[in-house]
């Protein structure tokens, strides 16, 4: 089996798991955060800088290195974590929500999805066994089920009809699944804001006995404490011996919420997205370095972080960098961010083998001037 | 005296310079090629990265900082190596060439320049004594005199004019000149095309002892044949026993062409201007990274290059990055051009040490594919 989740302890506080997941690339500790580096890259590092900050595994995106620079010239290349020069481990996901959020004129089928690059138009066709074609050929540790992301809020009857696609699509992706010895197969629940159906979808899938599960189509745009009761009633689903993974969620509000929940991986575009735009997260909650107040600010982004940002340069210089447009401020924030999160998720971690995730939760967010469930981060 | 020039020898093949320039941030090896940080970062180049390609000094845009981030905040900040975490020796140029090329609605008097910054429109003026200012406070190991860089081509008396003005300006900035114990401020030769106007100019300056001496005017659009003969008879006004600095050049032929003629220092936008674009520059000659023959190209940039670039990626990989606009790929082909002209420069001074410069400039070129004076690089 590529991937194996050994479950070290359960946090008496709070239910959340400590863990290790064995890959072919390296054990990883859980929980764990995951950095997005959607086109073959964590966007404006390097992969040295990417381990020196401490991240375990990165997500890569199928759709996008799909259309480029296309899953043949990587697997010519040796595979992405050759193409990439990444050692450790990969995810990649299955290019279904890329497909229902970024491509144009999509149309699905029983058979799969028929779409339009949003590059260049051209006219695409991903099938499950496709998806697995392009995953095997990228070779990542880690590769996602083809489901379908429904929209929220949408009809009851469509998730439902979507759902149980998902899992059709499912049992197809685990029997065109060529490389099960050194790829790991996840995959995922959907069912929308539902009991019943994420109910339904789990016992679908984990009747399929995947090596790990994936709790899709939340962070979709519904409020923050519908997400965390989605969690609360799908999680318990799940079997116990296998790692469980929430799409798409990266605020350290629902990292905590999440791990306290039972989830052991977690992925996002958030740090690195707010990072290009000079948002940076902080113990003190999150700063604009943008800001007039900054100008002449020669403390580092947060005096909490021992960061190589943090260490090295102040607000006044990011500012600067930021403010003229330099690759360089990019860079320091989103560092910075990466470095605070996968920070944030090792206290986690020692937090649950002390059996004190609930109290370091409500210190976190006091500093963090966090108190209830909106959609800040 | 701030920096001191120290001539090690002299190529008895070529008469070119070997030599040491010892300044407040560490002692620099000549001759030397300047990587450019505009605004008090090389773009997308960490500091540390810029140390690892082996940079001795950085040159640093003083009508950028002057308009932002303004030279009281960097001063604030402790100067310009504290500002942007660079402890080796930064020149800065004296912010006359950025007011004639970038500024709108120039007015040159007697007394300096009044024009509009090209960020804001704000009305600013510059004269001797503000560039001098302005350069105390950001705290350069070496400055440069405000002068006018005329255009080219241009009138005989015109030019005539603005040199003599150079001259009273270059008096002026030696005058109002604060910080002399740790600061070397240069002089800057000009007189365009004409040898009596070069012979003038560098009278001038001379008289006045400058611990160095810039050869501005040039490299502003005129073939390089006459660039090279305009050196050929303006470095033998310039004394012997200081550092000679030829301002915006930096293509790998006159680089060599240069050191030829005796100069010591030069510096140039084009290594990392290119590389933004997927230009870079190697043994065999200049490679455009994002044409299509290189899809599938598993070799580096420069089989003979020893670049972190070249030692890990792959001109696919680069090309991917470059065509996905990824800021990573800019990284890897800013390194590698930088790190090539530092080598380059590293072989320069081991040829003038072994008396075969121009043996080693006709190699370069045959390997380069470079056999004449056209503005190639
Ligand atoms: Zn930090
Ligand atoms: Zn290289």
């Amino acid at each position: 089996m590529a991937v194996r989740y050994e479950l070290i302890k359960t946090c008496k506080q709070s239910g959340a798991r400590l863990g290790k997941l064995h890959t072919p690339h390296g054990t990883i500790d859980t929980p764990v955060f995951m950095p997005v580096g959607t086109q073959a890259t964590v966007k404006s590092m390097s992969p040295e800088e990417v381990k020196e900050l401490g991240a375990q595994i990165i997500l890569s995106n199928t759709y996008h290195l799909f259309l480029r620079p296309g899953h043949e010239l990587v697997q010519q290349a040796g595979g992405l974590h050759s193409f990439m020069n990444w050692d450790r481990a990969i995810l990649t996901d299955s290019g279904g929500f890329q497909v229902f959020s970024l491509s144009e004129n999509r149309k699905i089928t029983e058979e799969g999805v028929q779409f339009r690059s949003h590059l260049n138009g051209d006219k695409l066709f991903i099938s499950p066994e496709k998806a697995m074609e392009i995953q095997n050929a990228l070779g990542s540790d880690i590769m996602m089920a083809f489901d379908e992301c429904p929209p929220y809020p949408a009809e009851y009857e469509y998730i439902k009809a979507s759902t149980e696609r998902t899992s059709r699509w499912a049992e197809r992706c685990l029997k065109s699944h060529n490389r099960p010895e050194d790829q790991a197969l996840f995959g995922i629940v959907q069912g929308g804001m539902h009991e019943e159906l994420r109910r339904q979808s789990a016992a679908d899938l984990t009747s399929l006995d995947f090596p790990g599960y994936a709790i899709g189509g939340l962070s979709v745009g519904e409020p923050k404490d519908i997400m965390f009761r989605v969690l609360d009633f799908t999680v318990p689903f799940l079997p116990q011996h296998k790692p469980r993974y929430l799409m798409g969620v990266g605020s350290p509000d629902a990292l905590l919420e999440g791990a306290i929940r039972g989830i052991d991986m977690f992925d996002c575009v958030l740090p690195t997205r707010i990072a290009r735009n000079g948002t940076v997260m902080t113990s003190q909650g999150r700063l604009v370095i943008r800001n007039a107040k900054y100008m002449n600010d020669f403390t580092p982004l947060d005096p909490n972080c021992d960061c190589y940002t943090c260490k090295n340069y102040t607000r006044a210089y990011i500012r600067h960098l930021h403010k003229a447009d330099e690759i360089f401020g990019v860079r320091l924030t989103t560092y910075h961010n990466l470095y605070f999160l996968v920070q944030l998720m090792k206290r986690v971690r020692q937090a649950i083998m002390e059996d004190r995730l609930l109290d370091f939760r409500d210190e976190f967010f006091d500093q963090y001037g966090l108190h209830d469930n909106t959609k800040g981060f």
